[in-house]
């Protein structure tokens, strides 16, 4: 589960407010009955911004704003939490608006500098009354301190059992840089339909070309890996917001100094989406799917998708059950080409590995071992081709009846 | 849930042995512990024959045996249930040439005149000494009687709770001419991953290129709206005989005897299709999901699959709650075009109807009257947009307890 330790990568305390020039805070504003449901972020001076978002249809009204906003410089981000305004037609276009214009105003800035993030139940209009008054009274109270952007990350939780946040040093070109972030995001058992949300900070300074490329690129192999692409919710986005405060020299090409940012950035999104997996609705196991030997890198993507999204091997996976069978079938239909008369199917964990097909066909294996191995809390499951050099890695999680329970009744 | 009663088609009792010249049965041989698990289907003179196959890249031996000889005139069908014969390799594909053989030496018939199926659990290898002294045992028992049909519907289950088979007559051109059908299937709240089964007899007289074209349509608005394109199992078949016993004028055209065959066709597919959905695994309700104003019959189809095959949508149903931004989502990532600004939902059942969604905007409903609507078994989801004409519906069921229960320990 832990990502690997990378050379020049540090992890440290706290998150948004730990690059240079970044303030958050987080608080309940009576959106939701009790929890917390605003969350505010400001960078001292304007931002470069980079986004991924939603490949839905239906793109809820904050998506449309951010989408349009991102190429701007960014002061700042309001997200709330409990009302998703998804499916709100005009009011809610209006709403979003009005959201970025309260904070633009408190921080006196343009609202076309803000960015705008909404969460929770689709098709409910935002209590504007309630989330003007909490901007106000929320500004005040952002600063860098680790207690705060804690209160950041629980602002934008909805069904998330824990707030998902962290913060990353490294050194480009002689400068110490600096990275946080805050997720959020459950409900991952078919993540294709449960808003996730990260925002990244960092005081490096990068131009937004780059920046975009990078984020796009990091969120394919981690934020992605736990979708299925165009399978999104109304809501999902990914922020980043670099201030150059580190005062590294700019990076302007893919150049070392780009690289290293990048490795930076992957272990953050990577870390997150991971997080996310852990606090997936009803979650006892963590599965990661690696898939070798594919002819194509989508191929590979394509397979290790399907396989992860298959109820049916979820369920197999909640019951310590090596019904292998269910593997293949699922990368079957996931529309990549393969030769499946070649594939090996491996489950592994920390109490050992058994191989039940090896080379398209089928292999007594010990039934006593494969359920130790699957009893683990987290399970590899390796699908090896031969037709080719590619490979990619999804994470999920299994299918239990607390996620029928929690899905059941989250509404009401 | 019953198929709208349609002129000149009268329900009859039985199911595959109806028509005429044809004889079935079905038992216990040994593959199981207990239950049925070989049926045996002959048709007294060569019938002309049509098939639908999974498009699952990975295909079992038996639907690669049949792909090959349903273009032969066919003699009779051998199935067996509780080993699928799937990712078998090839000492799978060697015992099903097997299976048919040694049926074809009982029929004394060639053996490129026998379609085989396999359904149950992948990856093992199947019992040829039993199954070579079942069908030995079984064919002299093989004959038109009621309970002889019943017991090849029941020897073709696997996690099915009940038998699935029907028999209608009607006329054509003065002559009377009869279906019959049996099915399997079970597990369909990801109707993808589960093996579905059904076989058509017809006493009609009817060229094989009619044939498939009319099974293929059928099962497109039928079985194929229970499941999603691409997305079947490894086994997965829908087969025809047509022995032309009934002594109907061939049918060569697409005349008027040819649209009443059809809609004969259409009654039994759409009839063994609900009931596979009221046999899910777990299932409490029955949800229709039907599109309506979709500018392109492609578009209604994707749509409500994509709503009927949501795992939100699912759950929010078993919990009966009215939570309508799931079924606009779920449209939303569908791939289908469409323009939901203008979109209608309506839940509907014998409780009454709630209009949660008009022309794209929330509408305020009675909560306690959308409680006992989605109480109720059956339930109706109408997703109307203003696009065009086109139209479809897809049939499915709730994501239960249950259904986490069933595929969590099948295998052990």
């Amino acid at each position: 589960m832990e990502n690997t330790k990378i050379k020049d990568i540090n992890v440290i305390a706290g998150s948004i407010t730990v690059p240079q020039g970044f303030s958050a805070t987080g608080d309940h504003i009576g959106i939701k009955k009790k929890r917390k449901d605003l969350t505010l972020i400001k960078s001292d001076v304007p931002a470069t911004a980079a986004g991924v978002f939603t490949l839905n249809s239906v793109k809820a009204p904050p998506v449309l704003w951010n989408q349009q906003k991102i190429i701007n410089n960014i002061n700042g981000i309001v997200i709330n939490s409990g009302v998703a305004n998804a499916c709100t037609g005009e009011t809610g276009r209006k709403n979003t608006e009005l959201m970025a214009q309260i904070y633009a105003e408190c921080l006196n800035v343009s609202k076309e500098s803000i960015l705008v993030a909404s969460t929770g139940v689709i098709g409910v209009q935002l209590p504007m009354e309630v989330i003007s008054q909490g901007i106000k009274n929320l500004f005040p109270k952002m600063d860098n301190a680790e207690k705060s952007s804690r209160k950041a990350a629980e602002g934008i939780m909805t069904t998330d059992k824990f707030p998902k946040e962290i913060a990353i040093e490294t050194e480009i070109n002689g400068k110490t840089v600096r990275f946080g972030a805050i997720a959020k995001g459950s409900g991952m058992i078919h993540p294709n339909m449960a808003t996730m949300l990260a925002f990244v900070t960092t005081d490096a300074d990068i131009n937004r070309k780059l920046l975009q490329k990078c984020l796009k690129e990091c969120v394919d192999d981690s934020f992605n890996m736990i979708s299925v692409d165009g399978d999104t919710s109304t809501n999902d986005m990914v922020i980043a917001l670099a201030n150059g405060q580190a005062g590294n020299s700019p990076i302007e090409t893919e150049d070392r100094d780009y690289n290293k940012f990048k490795k930076a950035l992957e272990y953050v999104t990577l870390y997150l989406a991971k997080q996310i997996i852990m606090d997936g609705e009803g979650v006892t196991k963590f599965l990661e799917v690696k898939v070798q030997g594919a002819s194509t890198k989508e191929d590979a993507r394509k397979i290790a998708k399907s396989i992860i999204n298959s109820n049916l091997v979820k369920t197999a996976m909640f019951g310590s059950d090596a019904n292998w069978g269910r593997i293949v079938c699922a990368a079957g239909y996931s529309g990549a080409n393969f030769d499946h008369s070649r594939a090996d199917v491996e489950f592994s964990s920390a109490a050992g590995a058994i191989s039940p097909l090896i080379s398209g066909e089928p292999v007594i294996f010990d039934e006593d071992l494969a359920l130790n191995v699957l009893k683990e809390r987290e399970i590899q499951i390796l699908f090896a081709l031969k037709d080719g050099k590619e490979e990619a890695t999804a994470w999920g999680c299994d299918l239990t009846y607390d996620y029928v329970k929690i899905n059941g009744e989250y509404r009401t």
